[in-house]
């Protein structure tokens, strides 16, 4: 019997309509052939790139050379630009404004690797420092309001470079998505004094039905009401709004846990296309006692967008528990 | 330079970012081999669907027997099924219910037709009826709450057979969109006392900008907010909640536009997938006056969906003033 399942935090429901006559390899997607040809993402091609932003590099290279490690550059083809003022205006009984903003992309390697986890767990960490770094430095530019980091891998993924990479769009309104959960984890805070998202580490860490992998500090589960089979939700044990306040400890720690749960979704699904999507407090927001910090991980597996997008309305295939079992199985590699 | 706009019903942003290397013909996706082999939803094949719930036949035929226009039959691989009691239940701190609804699939002709465009406008009516008979019928049931009427063509826009075809999901909830369309055009009347609707018609009527097509009694436009190239919104230009209050008269017309924009569409787009998806007040809703029905018409003509649902922030590559223009230029077929 299928199941309608609430998410705890912007009330929507999905369905949960498990496929008995599919397995885990059923979600298998065809890959596209490796890329060959030129890369702008790796070492020697700096000049290719607008000019850096940032980077982590040996001492003494010079920016926009070799040498680096994680170099982040402004998109060559950015959605949104820096320059100017808002400008917010009517058009008839419409609103508008500049596309004003930032549109990054972190090189996460100057290697051409097509996976993050390639990457050595110290590795992963400078990244997510980058991540941290540039956050830290936008949110200063008062015009903006926002930053959306995330990661596009594999074609159905979005991606259209496969050297790994991960980028930060960064807005002067608040992305609906985070709006609706900022105003959902307020009511339930208003309601019961309590952080939804920390009530839902402690469900989650009080029996493995959705665990993924736990370690000290965070929390892998797959969602109750997740849209997608196999979708996770990466979070910190301990209450914390910012992404950006991770001390360098918890940094290394998230990077640990970070790399072995996408390496187990890559041997579980055999390298399927996903996406990440950092969700963090808002630029101009104080430390929240309403709000977490998480990171979803979203395969691409199923195709059944329109209907989606038109109703707000996801059916899932998978039960989250059932996805949990099969990538609790996948030994670390 | 990107502009950013506003959703006037539910607030949501999206950035129109011009990509001026790109035509529309460039939108154009590569299509699937046609399907050979059997066709259940062929006239001849009735008993390899469940029994048919609505028809229009021809006088003194047989259910389940040759002889109908259209015909109405359980989904066979339904994803929510309709014996039993909703059974609101509790998981720890989660909510769910039994996955309790209808699903039905409208057969939209006897005949192997992949497009509801190559049928005459008064077998589009006819399918436009059954959509009312079935809803009025669905609402009757005390335990659902809303019929969500979609289409989806073609593999990229989720279907799985090419056999014109609609579907009906009747649900115990109201899907989360309709709820935010709800909330955001009740709360655009209070302030107001207009239907925003009804005031996006006067709006768009009064110049040509994302004008597609006006009837007497309907108008399609590019929406001003498109999240999607070429995304069309088809209205009643006279306040209507409920789709399922047409006269036979608006019925006729609205089979004659929606053929019309339809056929535009494939012309533009060289028959792309893509997916219709009507918006109506809830079956437990009296007339509503800040309410109007719609039906929203989205080619699924890029890739970028991963970003879009984690974020609620939609990225448009192809302004809406630039998609009606082409549309319009479509002559009719």
């Amino acid at each position: 019997m299928p199941e309608l399942r609430r998410d705890p935090i912007i009330n929507r429901w999905v369905i949960i309509a498990e496929d008995r006559a599919r397995r885990p390899h059923d979600f298998v997607v065809e890959h596209a052939a490796p890329q060959g040809g030129f890369c702008p993402f790796c070492e020697g091609h700096e000049a290719r790139t607008p000019p850096e932003v940032f980077a982590f590099r040996a001492g003494g290279s010079a920016p926009n050379t070799p040498g680096w490690r994680v170099r982040v550059v402004p998109n060559k083809f950015p959605v949104l630009q820096v320059e100017g003022d808002v400008e917010k205006r009517a058009h008839g009984m419409y609103d508008r404004m500049r596309g004003l903003g930032a549109h990054e992309v972190f090189v996460e390697t100057p290697r051409h690797e097509t996976s993050i986890t390639a990457l050595p767990d110290a590795h992963v960490a400078e990244i997510l420092h980058a991540y941290k770094a540039r956050l830290c430095d936008l949110k200063r530019d008062r015009r903006l309001l926002y930053g959306m980091l995330f990661k596009n891998v594999g074609l159905a993924g979005g991606a259209s470079l496969e050297h790994t990479h991960s980028q930060l769009i960064a807005t002067p309104v608040v992305p609906r998505r985070v709006v609706e959960e900022l105003e959902g984890s307020r009511q339930f805070f208003d309601y019961r004094g309590r952080c939804v998202y920390c009530d839902i580490v402690d469900q989650e860490m009080s029996s493995d039905e959705r665990m993924v992998m736990a370690t000290e500090r965070f929390v892998v589960v797959t969602a109750y009401a997740a849209r997608f089979p196999f979708e996770m939700w990466l979070l910190p044990r301990r209450h914390q709004s910012h992404f950006e306040a991770l001390t360098s400890e918890e940094t290394d720690e998230l990077a640990f846990v970070l790399r072995r749960v996408l390496r187990r979704l890559e041997r579980a699904l055999e390298n399927p296309p996903y996406n990440y999507l950092l969700h963090t407090a808002p630029f101009n927001a104080e430390s929240l006692d309403s709000f977490h910090w998480h990171l979803e991980i979203i395969p691409r597996v199923t195709r059944t967008a329109g209907f989606e997008w038109g109703t707000g309305f996801y059916i899932n295939p998978v039960p989250p528990e059932t996805a949990a079992e099969f990538l609790r199985k996948m030994e670390d590699a």
